[in-house]
């Protein structure tokens, strides 16, 4: 690595279910602790695609319920974090990074990433990051916005501003659009999607987070005070994270920074967030299907099927998602991947032990 | 009961496997013998709608494995049957009448009624049965023709000939037509289904069947000579019976006689022979849903679910039936419904035993 390269903190935030991925996704076993694709969990797989960044070692956020799978993980591909900071509940991403900022160096460069996301293209994804650091040495909050490749409408989009010498200043976030407008978007050819990660100094992001937030700055630098060593994990206070107002670091910082960046990324992202972005970056046989365990298809193209301890059988069927398990088995047609979410809410207000749970084997 | 009518035998055919309605029918536990549709069997439905005929004892002929569950559901509905006749293998319906027939008295008008069928208008369905008595007695050899009300290709047609006084000569047998024909057929009003239910005295059949296929009448007889009493049930020779060539009373019989006749009968009558049929004849929910057991659905129509011991949760599915059995899911869109029969041969070559035990709890 060229000398110029300062070292980079990785921040993981590990939080959130995944409860589009029901019934895989559970709240005791989100999605990214668990191998959606291959043998390696995506937290592993987002350590893992940092090797070739001149990394410290990493900080992890995540739910405390979490800790002893985030740990075992950790140890099975030889990462040893930093910290590990256990939330007593989910506030969001803005008071998670604050409270991983505060536990950093101010000089630090902090690379944050969500653990649940995939990345194909690593190089891309590397460079992006590398191509960052002088402008995160200078101040600027930056955000990757990753290059699109169809109008989706399930993201949100970052338009760009004037150039800078890597990256653009940020024009304006705009909120996932209409189809129409996204295709707008993807003519245009300034838009990118907003992805989750980001590059700042921590003093940056605090300094911002000061600035555009700041009852959510003190609230979490009173529970940052508060934050307890024990065994191996950091503990933070349930009665002062709790009051932290949850906000995500888009709204909280990212749309009232003057400073704020975005660097494009062209690096064959998903954020498996739901049944049919699982579906586009799994590997699929002649039919277009994804077969796992113990199925037998006939007229059967375009799904996803997995199944677990069942076999499972399909007839006729087209562009439906199976996923089989111990407990519970969902069949969806992909149209209606983003609703799986509502199934969830239903089965929670029905207080179904599914959504919680780990399936008994 | 008018003092003309003669008593009915019924001789009700328990074979099948139902292949069409797996994973819930295996050969272990074919469809007839569970509860289908309500809480009673196919078997034991088909027993209770003669209650307004005037019968003798019923003749079951079943497979040898299944003669437990054939008794038991028996002693449920209180029926004392005069046989219960146990067949080594299949062989089809024309031996398996046969045997029945040489049981009885060779005066004896006999109903023949797949165990399989369900008939909505039970009193339709006695009128007709009491209307061929009389072209019973007079030798004819009467099948019940019904009353389509769809141009149905999956089953075959009958057309009729000159009236009678109950019902109509038969003009010809014709195999399960395509859409047009079948749509010509249901226009003429001249086609009736073929029900596979059939009314006649036990002599008639046996000579039309010698008349017709004399090889199988031989081989009965040899079979039927060879029966043997024990344990409550009539055992059937295995090496005898086996060497009967297998065919259907409509092949060895109906389109060579002389004598058939055709009663038309307009009684709401399924061969509940796939799972589309069950669903047509199961009453549904606003959605046109049928949801049995622990399903949860959103945005799903027209489909047929049935849970066993599992969390079913559909989402966005449409015209779909889920199967839910504790060793095997099937998922079937319903224009393939035929097609089941196809997975289970292929489930079959695979040595697969979901297709034949019954599934455990």
């Amino acid at each position: 690595m060229p000398t110029k390269f300062k070292s980079i903190r990785p921040i993981i935030l590990s939080g959130g279910t995944g409860s589009r991925l029901w019934p895989l996704s559970r709240s005791a076993y989100p999605k990214h602790l668990g191998p959606l694709l291959g043998e390696e969990s995506l937290l592993q797989k987002t350590l893992g695609r940092l090797k070739n960044l001149p990394i410290l070692d990493p900080i992890i956020v995540c739910n405390q319920d979490h800790r002893f799978l985030v740990a075992e993980q950790l140890r099975e591909i030889k990462i040893n974090p930093k910290e590990i900071i256990l939330e007593p509940c989910g506030r969001n991403t803005a008071p998670a990074i604050a409270i991983a900022a505060m536990a950093c160096d101010p000089e630090e460069i902090l690379l944050v990433l969500p653990a649940d996301h995939l990345i194909g293209n690593e190089k891309n994804f590397t460079e992006a990051v590398i191509s960052g650091i002088e402008l995160a040495l200078q101040g600027y909050v930056i955000t990757f916005g990753v290059v699109p490749d169809s109008p989706h409408t399930g993201y949100g989009y970052i338009q760009r501003g004037d150039g800078l010498d890597a990256g653009f200043k940020i024009n304006k976030f705009v909120e996932k659009p209409d189809l129409s407008s996204a295709k707008n978007y993807l003519d245009s050819g300034e838009y990118y999607w907003n992805s989750g990660m980001f590059l700042f100094q921590a003093k940056s992001y605090l300094k911002e987070l000061k600035k555009g937030s700041e009852d959510i700055f003190n609230q979490t630098e009173l529970a940052y005070s508060k934050i307890k060593q024990e065994r191996d994990y950091s503990w933070l206070d349930k009665n002062t994270f709790e009051k932290i107002r949850s906000d995500s670091i888009d709204y909280a910082v990212m749309e009232k920074t003057k400073l704020g960046v975005v660097i494009p990324m062209n690096a064959n992202w998903s954020d498996v967030g739901s049944w049919d972005a699982l579906y586009d970056v799994t590997p699929k046989d002649e039919n277009q299907n994804v077969l796992i365990g113990d199925v037998v298809s006939i007229d059967t193209e375009r799904c996803y099927i997995r199944g677990a301890h069942h076999l499972i059988a399909t007839v006729g069927v087209k562009d439906h998602f199976i996923i089989d398990t111990p407990d519970a088995v969902l069949v969806l047609h992909k149209d209606y991947s983003q609703k799986v979410k509502n199934l969830v809410e239903i089965l929670g207000k029905k207080g179904r032990l599914e959504i919680q749970r780990n399936a008994p084997v």
